[in-house]
């Protein structure tokens, strides 16, 4: 069951209808951003019918206060929310005194088209016989600079007054807000010849939480005559006109986004706000356009996969690949990467588990080590809040959140927040996937340290120690697969658990660290969990188990389930959900993904061949490791199915809900499907190795990778072949053998 | 930890003292009802300090649309909740034109007290110069009756103007809203020269539910006279004077409430209100008490448990069966029984599980038979309700609600609305009790055994066949002890599941019942599950073993806590309650009390002597069950302390939550201890026996039970006394050894 709206095109993101049944999916599926602010697809212009509007900035939110049936001790006060902020974008239209409102208007000549190679959006379309022609982009050269121009020309041969109001409108609110709340109140705006700005601050709230400042200023360019201003108690604006006849009328709009992020107080925001005005009001928007698009060439130059032979894969991989960049490059340290990016508001938080575990690999191939070490001390500065999180539970250490922006835990369902604590270990796994990825061990040995010794006394606390089978134990978990609850030894969990000591032990021999005061009790404490921790295993099946009541269960493959129960997360109740043996996401397989060096192929197999059946991929991180461990089974077929699941999940609106938003942390996936599921790039024990398969479907894939200095590209077809664009000479392997890569190096592909 | 602020005494519940600090709790404390309608003990006229007014009317009630943070497949819509209706009380009362507000004045002779035996609350106090006397009562006799009677007199030798404004005041909403929505509207209203009234409805909602009309006509007598008439939008009045001298002036309102639940429509709401003013309206104030205290010392006849030597314990036990009385009494068989009554509105629902476990043994004893069939006639009623409830989990058979008015799940937290089923066990189970006490089998056969076929096929869907285990299993389930959510094999929960498909075979081939379609096929599949399923016992510890992780937990006594961690259910992370060995009430053990003939003295006593010192009764419901067993194994002063903590649970605040209300459904736990519990009487396999222990600190007690058609007396002091006082001889049982009662029986008290 898919839905598919939008033109397959290597680079385009195309549609030539004026979708109303699908709005709110063409409008995600048309969000741009540059890391800094971006907005959904959704029209400039009046649009009476259905539409969600979104405009976001990153790191402007808002505490909601928390909603529940039934309160439990333990409950974060409040959950962080991403907000819909001022909408800049706005815009009035009139033909010959009549609004443009596609909703009602006669349409035609209708097409929206995202060229994903230059960051830019058009859009166009003729009412009243008049055809406009809009470019819009938010700058990747200049973060603060929002750039829309209309082109607007005659269609019926007759000449046309077009009045466009160029407004800012600070009266948004949130589809989810928990109580009806408001979030903004207008601190300041003026409008006068030539410019208007309007400076909004997010409402008081209890919690201690920042008042974000956010001030949008406009001014214009283009062939448009002002003729006024309006000026209302939540919006500003100028007035232009212009005659539409035969030849084309430009009218440009060009917004400064400044913040309290960057500036403190209402002055300097609004100071800042015109100085850069006045830095870009008299550039062309031919520069401006150039600075931004060669920008995305630039990133596009390291990051591009090309794929022969499938030109839905090909789209599908730069989709992900152009919306992942403009949610996060890397450029600030205060930010992360949030479940819906600029393209909705839906779950809140900035921060997830998914970002070590899911975009870490990838930033670390395709952005330069800053990128991940940005990421990294993020976390590192929430450390003291993690703190905090383990103490609201009654534990040592430090428990990172399920979902947050300031580290402060936001999510309040407990078998979420108090449970999904296997999210503590992937904090630590990207610490040791950089290390192990870059050599870089500095990292590690000063700020990691900080980070591991936390979460390890973390996971020492809470343990306990069942006297019955002498070993430790962890009750009361959420696994990966959230379709299980409050379980007990989940295998992923435990090993996680185990694991962060071990590393944790080993990375405090090799760097001392008396300023953490890990006493020689605590390490004898550390060492007795290491040696002594359960991890469940059943020898008849000769798998590792999911959990302690796992193998009880009426055990069925997915296959024995009628069409009609899928999916499961809207056919079940959620009592026959968390009964079933159905598995949401990997689990088991999570780990064995994790510590693919510390396991046979035969035990892969085994317990793939064990779990992937009864697995339903209902999370948007499930297929991406599934993709990547058949692939290293030579299940090909599987593989390819995992990898279409997760490259086209929004193009295809797989989930049925790509109208809330993109889900922008899972877009990773179809990269880590390539690069370390077909390609089976893996880098363990610091040292890089390749045995690529090629889908039957394809010709070819080419990726590049920055790796330790260098720059590789990677070729896929009837030979694989290697290139060291950039760097030194590099040892590795391609297929088993060892490689010394100087130039290139190529071998057939391997059947 | 506790908090006692009324005066000890056998039958009256008193203080001097006007509580401010306390005021929430006095009123708890001093609430009144007549099982049609009751309220708080909130003062009538005004007080503008902290109070919480309630009034509330049985089976009037509003859905409040569900709250919840994250919907899961199968929550309920909307929450039903027992709302606070008009304010029929209301007076303003002024003296020489200053306002009287206990919370301004300058207060002396304060005084309130409700007198249990002829459920009597009086109210005095000396405020300006005049001293009042407020004498309130809800009508045992006429159930739409409330009179409140003001007798006011000089307190200082001078003459003062008198005014109360006697008011009906529909402008009331409830503490807990869930998006504070008001549930009323005023329908109707009229104020004449002696009389007013006004008729208000619940509000619409979107879930089909009935709306509620409420109509209060308030009449008067009296000294005071008639000066005017108020209205205004949510409020009718009528405004009385007098002068307060050396004399004592009477001021009487007299209120009658009819409802929508008797009268269709508005109005004959309204004049089915009329016509019962007209009834009682010449009455004299003597006629009216006279006949409400007579039919309070009806019930007492029967109820009364006299106990010598402890006023504190005297006081206890009278109070509760004075306030479960107020809000049930088996009259109307559409209602049951509250979990607040009309004492407050927390928790919502009619209707829990602890009617069927805790409250129809009470009344089977207390009450005629037809009170208890009442009460499983209305779970009877509500068996179509009980099948969509299952079938909103995918579920066949009934599954009856955790919390409902009308037989549909109001509840909404997945791990008690969808887990906490072993309620659907106790509903079986009252048709057993009541059969077997009574010796009726006519309702087993008909009406029994159509909600018993129901439950039973909801159990043999709910239960899986494990493979691995070759035995029937049930996963995902909440025990009676809430302190673990989503345990597996849940001891009580198992037994309970082959206990009602055991007694419903039985039962069918005693009364066949081809209506119910019971096939061969369904049979065979019961029992299979009876013969196959899995019920948890440890070998080594030789007990019936919680459920399946319970033993891998980090076992520890209450003993081992220190006194900061307790109650943990205000001092603990949810998480750490539910890791931990702390059991809320009796599991296991409330299935070893159900089953009590089933197991042997031995058996008891371990698991007894296992469960006990890792409970911490933070549930109102464990003491009574704790204090049966204990007498039962000899354990006197366990079963006393278990008793004073059911006993006194609101008198003395224990879990420091009677603000909120009387905890009315666990008021039939101190019966249970003493007649259950120190008399040891029980009815195994239909015949009546006793063994009863007397606390060292008593000197005696006594109670009457109705058995069969007698009425029994037990006395127990220095000897054990039973007498016949109406029916039949009975062959019983006192310790063991057959008696065969007549007239009366006597034999030493055992030690």
């Amino acid at each position: 069951m898919y839905t598919r709206i939008m033109e397959t095109d290597p680079w385009i993101i195309r549609s030539q209808k004026l979708e109303t049944e699908h709005k709110r999916l063409q409008e995600s599926l048309t969000s741009i951003g540059n890391g800094y602010m971006g907005a959904r697809g959704s029209f400039e212009e009046s649009y009476s019918a259905d539409s969600h509007l979104g405009t976001y900035i990153a790191g402007v939110w808002f505490p909601d206060k928390t909603r529940v049936g039934w309160w439990k001790n333990g409950y974060p006060k409040y959950f962080g929310k991403a907000i819909n902020a001022v909408n800049f974008a706005k815009v009035k239209i009139f033909v010959d005194g009549s609004e443009v409102d596609l909703a009602k208007n006669q349409v035609s000549d209708f097409s929206v088209a995202l060229n994903m190679q230059t960051g830019v959006l058009r859009r166009s379309f003729t009412v009243s016989g008049v055809k406009f022609d809009l470019t819009k982009f938010f700058s990747v050269a200049r973060k603060e600079l929002a750039v829309l121009r209309w082109d607007v020309v005659s269609a019926d041969g007759k000449t046309h007054k077009v009045r466009i109001e160029s407004l800012i409108d600070a009266d948004v609110k949130n589809e989810d807000s928990n109580y009806e709340g408001k979030f903004w109140q207008v601190l300041d705006k003026a409008a006068q010849t030539g410019e208007s700005h309007i400076a909004s601050q997010t409402v008081e709230n209890p919690f201690g939480v920042e008042q974000f400042i956010v001030n949008a200023h406009q001014v214009f360019a283009g062939d448009f005559a002002e003729t006024a201003q309006t000026a209302a108690d939540w919006q500003v604006g100028n007035v232009f006109e212009a005659e539409a006849g035969s030849e084309a009328k430009a009218f440009e709009k060009r917004v400064i986004v400044t913040t309290s992020r960057d500036y403190q107080g209402l002055a300097a925001v609004e100071a800042a706000g015109r100085d850069l005005v006045a830095k870009i009001k008299n550039e062309t928007f031919e520069d401006l356009l150039a600075a931004h698009e060669n920008s995305w060439k630039r990133r596009w130059e390291i990051a591009d996969v090309v794929i022969e032979g499938s030109d839905e894969a090909q789209q599908g991989i730069r989709f992900n690949l152009f919306q992942l960049f403009s949610t996060y490059y890397g450029e600030d340290a205060r930010l992360n990467i949030g479940p819906k990016g600029f393209t909705g508001e839906k779950y809140g938080g900035a921060t997830y588990w998914d970002t070590e575990a899911y975009a870490v690999p990838l930033y670390l191939s395709l952005a330069e080590p800053q990128v991940t070490r940005n990421l990294l001390q993020y976390r590192r500065n929430q450390l003291p809040q993690a703190q905090h999180n383990a103490r609201e539970q009654g534990l040592a250490g430090a428990l990172y959140p399920m979902v947050t922006f300031t580290g402060i835990e936001c999510h309040n369902e407990w078998e979420i927040t108090f449970e999904e604590i296997h999210r503590n270990g992937a904090i630590a796994y990207a610490i040791y996937n950089y290390t192990n990825y870059t050599g870089d061990e500095t990292y590690l040995a000063k700020e990691g340290l900080e980070v591991l010794v936390e979460i390890a006394r973390f996971w020492a606390d809470r343990v306990h120690f069942s006297k019955r089978n002498g070993q430790y134990m962890i009750h009361g978990v959420t696994g990966p697969n959230e379709y299980e609850n409050n379980i007990n030894n989940n295998w992923y969990t435990n090993t996680l658990a185990v694991w962060v000591l071990t590393y944790t032990r080993d990375a405090l021999a090799k760097y001392p660290r008396p300023d953490l005061c890990v006493s020689a009790d605590e390490l004898a404490k550390w060492n007795d969990i290491i040696e002594k921790m359960y991890l469940p295993f059943d020898q008849e099946l000769n798998v590792f188990v999911q959990h302690d009541g796992f193998l009880d269960k009426d055990l069925r493959p997915v296959s024995a389930l009628s069409k009609d129960d899928l999916p499961l997360n809207q056919k079940w109740s959620w009592d026959k959900i968390l009964r079933s043996p159905f598995i949401k996401q990997a689990d088991v397989l999570q780990g064995i993904y994790f510590f693919g060096d510390k396991f046979s192929l035969d035990e892969k197999r085994r317990n793939y061949d064990f779990y992937e059946p009864m697995t339903v991929h209902e999370s948007s991180l499930s297929p991406s490791i599934h993709a990547i461990l058949a692939a290293e089974l030579g299940k090909g077929e599987k593989a390819v199915e995992m990898y279409e699941r997760t490259a086209r999940l929004d193009l295809d609106n797989y989930n049925n809900d790509t109208d809330d938003g993109l889900h922008i942390t899972s877009m990773t996936g179809s990269w880590l499907a390539i690069v370390q599921g077909f390609a089976q790039m893996k880098t363990w024990g610091g040292r890089l190795s390749f045995a690529p398969f090629l889908p039957t479907a394809w010709k070819g894939y080419a990726f590049h990778i920055n790796y330790r200095g260098r720059l590789l590209k990677v070729e896929v077809g009837t030979e694989v072949k290697l290139t060291l664009l950039k760097g030194e000479a590099l040892e590795l392997s391609v297929y088993g053998e060892p490689v010394k890569l100087e130039n290139s190096f190529a071998t057939a592909l391997k059947k």
